[in-house]
């Protein structure tokens, strides 16, 4: 996969596409990510990307021209790629969305900063308009790279088992269980004692107890009623009196 | 504010926090960011911080004491400093949590990279657990990096008036409208005649039904029906047709 970031602040990107899996993932040949100072490709004799708002009022927008020939640019012939804008208007970011662009050729992302978008540049250049969250950010770099690095950690090959064995919370619908490891005391905090028992079916079953009381507790929207078996049920119509 | 971060990956922050903003708020005395790897705490004679876990299962597990230890070291004397911790069971982070830790003096942030956290660390240090939203990621870093932004972004002096004028769209409850700026007309495609007009009410009504009908097709549950007039709700009922 190839992944190219459009950007004005291209030092931001280093720490991270240079660290950790993104490194592991651009030296097995997995990944190609490409940062691009789109700054580089205005035609304005002073290099400026951005303009006062038509209409008036406070902030500055940037103007089509260089994003639209940077994306011309970066794009490979014979593919068409998402075309990725990050912005607090977008769809929220989620991990289906991660799976879907994980399957994509080539993922190209616009990344503004303070300023805001010329529409013309959503309308007829931008597939997606995506939003981390519903926060507020100075800029899209953080948020293409929370997306590089969960869409790159899907792709065949970059994660051993160790890692990708990991429970996943938004495949389950369910928060992963308590984990405890050594030392069994911790400065008078004890491990519990079913999991030195050593009975799996035990320790299994206080595992998916606590799974089920955790989302339960912090996100009980997670739950799907399907999953829930009748025992659950109890479990849960249970804590819904103790509450 | 004082900001430190726990990381096994303390190179990961230096783009991030060395750019824009966030280095301006430290080159202005406003925010002090440190990132401290929690690794050269840990006094088991490999400076191994994780361990199996107890009970099985894939995966490693980040054990207490390094983690402990960090977080007392790094603590300010006389304060009470908010210790977060990054993780896909946390609540979801919403502009509402940006602004309650802007108005905190100290803020830990603790990031786990591919390992689980031991319980202990949770039950007996964390103040807050936070996920970035549903979706995976390597590790805690880019959350931290995400939240820092916010919150700095929100410290009194780090913003110009340019910067902090942009409309926040989840402190009014509907999206930004569309911007356009120059040319009028780029490569075929004109900026609405309304915003090239002149008249400021006219502007303004059509900006107001634009982040209406856009709140209304990408994000309805954003809507606050106590400020909609009834105007707007006879729009809504229009669009409410056409679909």
């Amino acid at each position: 996969m190839r992944i190219d970031v459009l950007s004005l602040f291209p030092e931001m990107f280093q720490g991270v596409f240079g660290s950790s899996i993104l490194r592991l993932a651009q030296d097995k040949g997995l990944v190609s990510l490409n940062v691009t100072d789109f700054r580089t490709y205005s035609t304005n004799k002073h290099n400026r990307v951005d303009d006062y708002p038509y209409g008036g009022g406070a902030g500055m927008v940037l103007t089509p021209q260089p994003i639209f020939d940077a994306v011309s640019d970066v794009k490979q012939a014979d593919i068409n790629p998402r075309v990725v804008l990050l912005c607090p208007q977008g769809e929220p970011y989620t991990q289906q969305k991660a799976e879907e662009f994980s399957k994509e050729e080539q993922l190209i992302f616009i990344c503004g900063h303070y300023e805001g978008y010329d529409e013309r540049i959503r309308t007829h250049l931008v597939t997606d308009e995506i939003s981390l969250g519903d926060y507020v950010l100075t800029g899209g770099e953080l948020g293409a790279m929370v997306i590089v690095d969960s869409v790159t950690r899907l792709l065949p090959g970059v994660l051993g088992n160790a890692e990708s064995a990991i429970t996943d919370s938004f495949s389950t619908g369910m928060l992963e269980h308590p984990q405890y490891t050594r030392p069994a005391s911790f400065r008078g905090l004890d491990v519990p004692e079913v999991l030195l028992s050593g009975h799996h079916q035990r320790i299994e079953e206080w595992r998916t107890q606590q799974s089920l009381k955790r989302t339960f507790e912090r996100r009980p929207e997670l739950l799907n009623e399907e999953k829930i078996t009748p025992n659950q049920q109890k479990l849960i119509d249970e804590w819904k009196k103790e509450m």
